[in-house]
């Protein structure tokens, strides 16, 4: 396992618990007996604590009102562990909370599972935590119940995370690439592809003039402000592995439509143009932790780019394209010469483990 | 990673799917692209379908009733994969369905999160797919949502599961450590230390005269039946990593009481005993995989003991001890001789990776 980036924001955090003589997890910390419990109560706990969180039993408990709740899954796996503008805390808090936000969903509670490999410094656990608690706090999300596994070196990779989350849907659309019309205009959220080269980057030591930092980043707050100035959001979709270009085409093949977006209104920042031009790679492929494409009514874009743009998170939202009224399942990538091609799935891997 | 054990009942299921030259799996299975989405589509889809099943978006979403929703997450990392009486598949099913009735909840929801090793058969994939499908089936839980990552070869053991569950706490008792009371009658659902020792003997290959085979069982339909009879259930703990012995410890740590458990009431059948013996382990503290322990007031005692004993995987349940009224946090385990000694957490771990 490849020691923490030193370029991180969590380099300057220290492990406050004395462990004693045992400094690594070893796979008595996954048996169940004391050495788990004391990662329970000097990690988790302390880290996670609210006041259903649940160390004592096997399931947390939470009330709801009748309505609906989403519901989602996500396992990080991401190499390195810690990278420039997060880590894999941050990056499983994040994705997961995005999965909700993409259904219009309130993100409300989180499960946490860890893998972890015998052999890994507790104090890098520790500051994973602690990446964790803060992502959480940020948007919000209260971590409720978890579980911790220890598998033999050489069988792990570090730190292997699975978050659930549940969310509750406080709207009445249907937020789904079924509910995507002709017409609608299509934005994107931010600057493209800077999560996956700043994995890339890290994890072959790259040395790119300016540092490119990971987009990861928690995109439910910007959600609630779009439906709360009543956009009539279509389809959200946050743009993971496979990148903008995925989103696409597995929107248009389930909405039975077709696309047209206009290459040069693709926000991409110049460092990950060079990045991606050096290594020969796509950037609408490349994946990101902290950007969505939105599907609104033309008459809702202009509102709805003002509000993403207003945001944090959306300086450089922009509406890249539209619609179109045909069933041929086709991602048009139109360019400033007026030609164009097709987008279509990724046959291969282009960057593996970039969450 | 070890072949499946041809023992195991999923030894006759073949992968009908043809993924031409593709029989393994690669790092672009794990890519968000066409190879993800044919696992999706031949082989998690067709297993898992259901109404509310979402292979097309970032999350899943289901209507509630207000009420009390208990939530769980466990990761299984079991090793082998396949043994005698389960595999990783019905494993990760009914545990996280046996976490969701210890807290008194009608599982409802799972979610799957597989974490799949490059070079993976394609075919063992599948029939731990099968095998899921079966478990939830009999549970009557739907797999609604999931999430497939692929790590390098050497960066995992073939297949980790992680599902999350929720379910309906449909009753005003409060089961937790916590309720548990002076006088409680303990039972046991049955025999002890199946599932361990079958870990166990599949993993080094021991050729015990008689095999074991685990324990591995969905609890949800005994506790419903409990509860439909109205016992009043103070407190249930499935007697997974460490066994019996660390259940009652954690228990009284919790509810601030003592246990007295009485050494010759304790099931556990002659197979287990043997081989406990012969590996020096003690089979209070070997996992189960279908087993509980229930506290409920003497004058329940009897009445759940007959509905347990009546049920398909209670057959071996006994009344094994009492809860004291002092405050000592003590599990004293007294032999016929008139003897006793003290249960305490493990130090380091019995076997690694049962579950």
């Amino acid at each position: 396992m490849k020691p923490p980036n030193e370029t991180s924001s969590l380099s300057n955090i220290t492990c406050p618990i004395s462990f004693g003589e045992s400094s690594v997890i070893t796979m008595a910390h996954g048996g169940g007996g004391k050495l788990t419990r004391q990662l329970i109560d000097k990690i988790f706990a302390p880290a996670f604590g609210n006041s259903q969180l649940e160390t004592n039993h096997d399931s947390a408990i939470f009330n709801v009102d009748s309505g609906k709740l989403a519901y989602t899954t996500d396992s990080y796996v991401v190499s390195p562990l810690i990278f420039p503008g997060g880590d894999i805390g941050s990056l499983a808090i994040n994705g997961t909370v995005n999965d909700l936000a993409m259904s219009g969903a309130k993100p409300l509670y989180l499960t946490a599972g860890f893998i972890l490999e015998e052999g890994l410094p507790i104090e890098t656990l520790f500051k994973v935590v602690q990446s964790m608690k803060t992502a959480a706090n940020e948007s919000g999300v209260s971590i409720i119940t978890g579980d911790t596994k220890v598998v033999d070196k050489g069988k792990g990779d570090g730190i292997y995370i699975n978050t659930s989350g549940v969310g509750v849907i406080n709207h009445n659309l249907s937020i789904h690439p079924k509910s995507v019309k002709p017409g609608d205009a299509i934005l994107v959220s931010g600057n493209l592809g800077r999560h996956g080269m700043a994995i890339m980057a890290a994890r072959e030591n790259l040395g790119f003039e300016s540092q490119i930092t990971s987009d990861c980043a928690a995109l439910s707050g910007m959600v609630e402000e779009l439906l709360q100035a009543n956009i009539e959001l279509h389809c959200l979709r946050d743009l993971t592995r496979g990148g903008l270009a995925t989103a696409l085409v597995e929107i248009v093949d389930t909405a039975n439509l077709s696309i047209t977006v206009d290459d040069s209104k693709i926000p991409i920042g110049e460092e990950v143009k060079g990045a991606c031009e050096i290594l020969g790679l796509d950037p609408l492929y490349v994946a990101n932790e902290g950007r969505f494409v939105a599907f609104v009514p033309q008459s809702h874009a202009d509102q709805a780019l003002v509000i993403m743009q207003n945001h944090t998170h959306g300086q450089n939202a922009n509406i890249i394209g539209r619609v179109e009224e045909n069933a041929s399942k086709r991602v048009v990538l139109k360019n400033a010469l007026g030609t164009s091609r097709i987008l279509d799935l990724l046959s291969g891997e282009q960057l593996p483990r970039i969450c």
